[in-house]
């Protein structure tokens, strides 16, 4: 029988350790499963840096550009970090991912790598389950321009300086003004976020399915400012009134350094990022292995 | 000019108290708008419980389902448990309601008694924001009946009784398992009830456009079972595990008690209540005022 | 070389449970340990009640004022629960207690049944960490007059019945006013308690070694009511001043139904409990292990 | 009568503001209070900075060691930050401190500018409650050599730089583990730090007579990682493990800069701060006030 997905491209880890070498193994690891993709009847596409990192030959190799274009799925072999930055590059053309992971499962990378195969070879066959999560759309507007912009699957977080006090943001919901909060920053998370920073920030648990985001300041001055969940349907807008050295984060991964009178204004792109998990997978079984739910512990 | 709303009730605080009298000059403020409603130029009826425990003559009255028949327009004057309770009842009929405060303003009864007429009079001339709230349908399933149903604009909150230790709940969406929780209790709150029972036990705020309902454990013995918002348009079913004199409350108005595998359900009810507020009203400016947001303060 | 304890008592899960035989396999784990410490050199009584609930004979029994009167040790078989009850009613004749546990460890009963000997041979013998935790005296007046008296180890509950809405109390510490408080109860934990049900609503641990209580709200109406530390030298005061169908628990062992009016007071009892560890427990240790910190997860 | 406190300083805003003049009225304030002072009957010294920076010529001038060694009694015009530069610069020398301050009153600084007077007079005379507060001695260890050292008031805080993620900290109670933390930062607090920093960071609050600080980690990554009060007579160290960017402030006041390594150290002050405050003060008065308890809100 053949693979519903004919195309498929391999990205390893994709942004490499500061300093140091790729992790011991990662070559074998990854032509492993690039051989075992291509005995599916699948053709395989290496993605570009992951072929020269890791110095794999003999794999037709494209840029993540060209995988968008070009393949019906891609696998990615790393954790829920990894995850984010492939899935905002590939938000735009659809292509569907699955994670393969090599250390501890995270929240969406949820394959073990020492079953993957097991795992891999239903979802090649169109055996899955669909997991389609919004993606934030964000921009710095300063005196009426935008001087940075950004995608974020996690969440956009502006927060002070480390050497700072708190900063002072006004936050609008489509041009209504909700509040003035003193804080060391606010997160709007979507709801893959709300399993992340947005977490330990004191946020709920957002369904992936709930059109909205959530507003979680970080250590409020005010008692009483709560998380708050917000459609996203609309314009969240924080502006920068008061502080220091403050800077906007998006998915913890891209940065923008923030001055008074910045708006950063988030709304949902019109993309999305479709995940494929094995069969049986749902969310909540997620949520209880992640935080150790029904451990009869404390 | 003619009103927009011709036929016009009015309902003063539903419920009598347990003990004495009803509030000293009750009477004159239920008979003071009752006249200012009909020098509007609409049809005053008054519910007739409110006409009786008040002994207002003089007035056409109808009981709250004639109301719901044959009134455009229902005004209540009271607090938000009056308004919660009066919303439930008139929620099938449609009937949009307006609320007058005789002391501390509420969420969603927001018109102060002392300056009723100026925001009553545009109101009953088309000038308003409108407020639509969804409202939860529940019943409790016992060996495969229903046992006991109600709705609730607020919350169903199950929990355990005053002299027992902890619950057990087995929580299922749509019949997939998402947790066993050990705690207080649970709440299942609306966009609504976020801002009551459930903040205090630690829920994030909804928006009321948010088409979900939060659960908060109340208590947990587990520390990561945190609230977590689910769309509303499924089925949440709580079913009692463990635990001794346990009990669901609505809207802390009704109150079923449960036995060991009972099973609470909450759907969205195909109803919705409609609240109408004097232009410029907010969300938000609510939120500012009832949390004390923007004080300055601690 | 004699063990430095020579009369050492011994009981097993105090309570019998409501219903049902006991655990299986007690007698068998009760008549193994006692033969045990025998073999070690000291002389051994078991609890009167552990013995004829267990139908152990061939042993020396003493009730449990037998045993602070006359032994030097205690070894309680059981988990915290258990431990507290038999803590309280020793507390008074300064026996120093150890916990072996038959389930999951507990944090203050950290001997696994499976190892016992090895952990047990060297406290008998001297070798082991001293536990000292402080408890309280409460006592309920009413009208002037202590209508109940308990000790607690852990908690002095004051909570609402389960049908009805918040309870209001008055907070005083020394006679000085302190708040009055809407929630669904009030906690005021010892630190041994702080990791008991003070955590669950949301209460930080203390230090067995702080002199303070804790007192937690349950679900406060107000946002800003958290948690206070207070010193344990002080009497604090909790008098009922709103609600219906409240209850005062300590240790959720014991119960006291309230009526408006009614003052709980707290004191540091004159008696502390001393629970021995093996050498090399630590405090901190407990906490790691009891709630999974340094693990790598969520 | 003469008054007790026979030579009384009185220091204005110790800092001037980074920008802009001093708060027009100041020099007026100061000259007032200083005449009143005089017409106690006490003699007065100004604070030599204050005097020049509100070019208030007619005073004898002390700097602030120079108070310490000579002046009975301090007077702080301004909020609680100006405080805890006093009150740590003063602590060695024990002169009890009075705050008076101009805007918003502060936890510790409780005197009303608009009428100080009927509030000072009785102080100057003997008529006040004394408020003693713990002091934190800190140092950071680099390499075993202390590179930096600070008093602290209110707290040491240990944070990430606003760049990048989480920072991990092993911590250390007496040379005992206590855990490994990932998390934004963390704040060892004072109980009079407790009000401040760590209550927005999800602290509990601490009565100032309680011998202890609490461990309150910023928005933590494992959700059990909760405050924790420890014993202000052991040793707390914070080693950073992880992380970049770091930073340690003691009382927002002072920073050090971190490296991988470190090792913060903090220790309870041979010195204490004594703040007078007017007779019927009460902790718990200034709580409400500035909690905005039992405002009957929500």
């Amino acid at each position: 029988m053949k693979p519903i997905f004919r195309r498929v491209a391999l990205i390893g880890k994709y942004q490499r350790p500061a300093a140091g070498p790729a992790a011991s193994g990662s070559r074998e690891i990854i032509d492993c499963i690039a051989r075992f993709v291509v005995a599916q009847g699948c053709e395989l596409a290496l993605e570009s840096e992951t072929a020269s990192h890791l110095d794999l030959a003999g794999y037709a190799t494209l840029d993540v550009d060209g995988i968008g274009r070009q393949c019906d799925l891609c696998l990615v072999v790393g954790g829920d970090g990894t995850m984010l930055g492939v899935g905002r590059r590939l938000a735009s053309y659809g292509t569907p991912l699955v994670g393969i992971n090599q250390g501890r499962l995270g929240f969406i990378t949820d394959i073990p790598l020492d079953s993957y195969q097991d795992a891999l070879q239903p979802i090649l066959h169109g055996e899955y389950e669909e997991d389609v999560r919004p993606l934030m759309q964000a921009c710095v507007m300063r005196e009426g321009v935008c001087v940075f912009e950004a995608l974020a699957l996690n969440d956009v977080v502006v927060n002070r300086g480390s050497t700072s006090g708190m900063v002072e943001l006004r936050i609008e919901v489509d041009g209504v003004f909700v509040a003035n909060q003193r804080a060391d920053g606010m997160i709007v998370a979507s709801p893959t976020g709300s399993t992340a920073y947005a977490l330990s920030a004191g946020g709920p648990l957002l369904h992936p399915s709930i059109p909205g985001w959530v507003l979680v300041p970080i250590a409020p001055h005010t008692l009483s400012n709560r998380p708050i969940v917000l459609p996203d349907a609309g314009e969240v807008a924080i502006e920068v009134v008061g502080g220091r050295d403050m800077s906007a984060n998006f998915d913890m991964q891209s940065l923008a350094s923030l001055q008074h009178g910045d708006r950063i204004l988030v709304r949902r792109s019109a993309h999305r990022v479709c995940f494929l998990h094995p069969r049986g997978w749902s969310y909540f079984s997620t949520l209880r292995k992640k935080l150790r739910w029904n451990e009869g512990g404390s």
